[in-house]
């Protein structure tokens, strides 16, 4: 066979329906983010309008100092797996402030969310004897990938529909171990499940619950410990898996849940055993960071100001965006061409950077501009970048929303 | 289904049969490494004698300079996916570092090693119609772990045998796209693989060869560009892959290839796709490593002297360790509890870590201690460490060996 062929004719059949992936090369400058150096097409100097680093924890002076201090204490890298050399005390401190974050006797830190979802969930589904695991149709690429590799039966429920899932419960005797896996905030189109109705559901099935809250920890909650501390309904989650590389700036994903099924996943996943344990250096700076936002509500408050003020501008100049109760901003385009060539636009001429989000991301014909502001974008980042938007509308005769 | 009680009852099983695993909670202090603090049983300094720091560059003045720099000029996290918001010029600059390393046009970064050999073996065998993957028999969980997810059809061929990979091979017909996978330094036993012989089978059958160099980077080669570097052989390989979390000290994963090769990864990959990059500091770290083991030697040859003269002390005293060619001695027991009983007595009464290595890591009945001296253990830790197991082997009446 001809390997290169094939991979230039893939590449190709990519680049002609307009999903081929130009990477930003950017470079954060501490102190000015969202605005970051660009050293692609466009200004030097951009503002970010689709950073995951949702509050700008990742510049905070405390999260940075903890770097810093463990990177000049204790070096660069943890030297191993978990099990051989690689443990440090700054691993095993976050995972007490995760288990606590959640109120959960415990945590299990991986290299990344995606990690974490895959290697839990492939665990769960393969070592738990005939489990079927019940997903949400909108769930995270991890999470699949995790489901399809335990080989485990999985059945998929509507969307946030807790009625759907009780349905495809009751297919199910009570004996079949039931995994109902769902996440809180979605992150493409921004909306948020019905925990409660989940949780309702699944304890009447006896399900064991597996929620992630990747886009929620940090951001939701009083001690931001997600949508699920918000509503009080920790306790009712088996497990909760969340990621240290959005809203807490650093790097990382983690597991937590009780004391057996943690010790239970680190015993047997071997997307824990077999790698190497993240920089003692980051796990410090994710610890500083998930304390921080444990008690501090300013950043909070003030993202969810300016998520309020973008929509608001968004509304009355009636440039269409999903609807949601979340900090995610959906400018639907619904072209992969037409997305790109704004981006494209936005980027060159206005510096104001903002990915398009094309398939596989999102499917195809659901092509978008996801904004996230946060507490650093300023009231003249949110004029600048709706001057745009609104310039560019016209120009493409883009079609408007009245409201 | 009563879910805890299943966890509980399978980790009561690991633990019957010797197998539950107790991590080691350390702290590394630059500049003393390979003496840590020790957090658990056992004295309060102790001397790591099983880090895949082998070479030490997690606290090398150059690394540590470059996380704690960007760490402070650019914040701790990249903020995103390499898509979404993630790239940063570090990883640009780290993936040109490393197509140099191997003499390859292409690189591409991986959340780690695992993930790297995961999303490129579980992408390259879905998405080549009809490939056959050929996997050395002792190939890497992260490695088995991909072909698995492919679900492309696996023939396993014998451990380092080119002849059998040679008659496996021959049951395809030419238009069957074949990747040969396999490593060079195989961790646990620390023997290496005939690379050209295996690149001279792959040749005649028309196939691509998958590399894992995991513990040859940094080591071996006159740049540290791995065993194909030093056998001259690189440019026979089409793919391989590293890490950046072992000799370079620091934390992530990557393959180097072909433009074209790269770049069908980097746009069909899941795990590639849809996680948070590597955070920038940890990348300029990681790239300080490379460069500095691309020209010094020393590290290097301090390392091979310290390896002999362990070998050679240990064969004086008739303990039993594998002959190999490579940087790792292992030292058999053949036996969990036992194993992990010395490894206790070290730790406690000599302030010596070496972790017992069990199930699943090695197969039941092949347990062992791995010794993976460095640079920087000095004579005197030689010493001790040998006096130890001399004292150890008398009161345990363990079996010697005459050479
Ligand atoms: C819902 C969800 N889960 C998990 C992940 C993976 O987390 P990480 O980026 O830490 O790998 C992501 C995105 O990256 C996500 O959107
Ligand atoms: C042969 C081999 N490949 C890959 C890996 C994974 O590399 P990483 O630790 O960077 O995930 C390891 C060990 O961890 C390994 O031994």
């Amino acid at each position: 066979m001809d390997f290169e062929r094939h991979f230039t004719d893939q590449l190709s059949a990519l680049k002609a329906e307009g999903n081929y992936r130009f990477f930003a090369d950017l470079e954060r400058v501490c102190g000015q983010f969202p605005k970051v150096r660009n050293h692609g097409p466009g200004p030097d100097e951009v503002t970010v309008w689709c950073s995951n680093d949702y509050l700008g924890m990742g510049q905070h002076p405390d999260v940075v100092a903890a770097m810093v201090d463990v990177a000049q204490s204790c070096g660069t890298g943890a030297g191993g797996t978990r099990n051989i050399s690689g443990t440090a005390h700054h691993h095993v401190a976050l995972e007490h402030e995760l288990a606590d974050l959640h109120g959960k006797d415990d945590a299990l830190l991986f290299s990344s969310g995606y990690v974490s979802n895959w290697a839990a969930l492939s665990t769960l589904g393969s070592r738990l004897p005939g489990a079927v695991i019940f997903s949400d149709s909108l769930n995270h690429a991890s999470m699949i990938e995790g489901m399809r590799h335990s080989r485990a039966e999985r059945v998929i429920w509507r969307h946030n529909d807790p009625e759907d899932l009780d349905r495809k419960l009751s297919a199910y005797g009570p004996d079949v171990p039931k995994i109902v896996a769902f996440e809180s905030v979605y992150s493409m189109d921004g909306d948020i499940a019905p925990i409660a109705e989940i949780c309702d559901v699944a304890e009447k099935h006896g399900a064991m619950t597996y929620l992630d809250e990747v886009h929620a920890v940090g951001m939701y909650g009083p001690r931001g410990g997600g949508v699920a501390e918000r509503e009080g309904l920790m306790d009712r989650i088996t497990l909760i898996e969340g990621t240290l590389g959005k809203a807490f700036g650093c790097f990382g994903g983690y597991i937590t849940g009780s004391k057996a099924l943690c010790d239970f996943i680190r015993s047997f996943a071997s997307g824990f055993i077999f790698t190497t344990a993240i920089p003692p250096a980051v796990a410090a700076a994710a610890t500083a960071a998930v304390r921080h936002l444990k008690t501090s509500e300013i950043e909070r408050m003030r993202q969810r100001r300016q998520v309020a003020r973008l929509r608001e501008r968004l509304d009355r100049l009636g440039i269409p965006h999903l609807p949601n109760p979340s900090h995610i901003i959906p400018v639907m385009i619904g072209d992969p061409v037409k997305c790109r060539m704004i981006a494209d636009v936005l980027m060159e001429s206005y510096g104001i950077y903002v990915q398009p989000i094309n398939y596989p991301t999102v499917p195809k014909g659901t092509e978008r501009l996801r904004f996230t502001p946060g507490p650093l974008h300023s009231d003249a980042d949110i004029d600048h970048l709706v001057e745009a938007l609104n310039g560019l509308w016209k120009q493409c005769a883009l079609s408007r929303q009245v409201a």
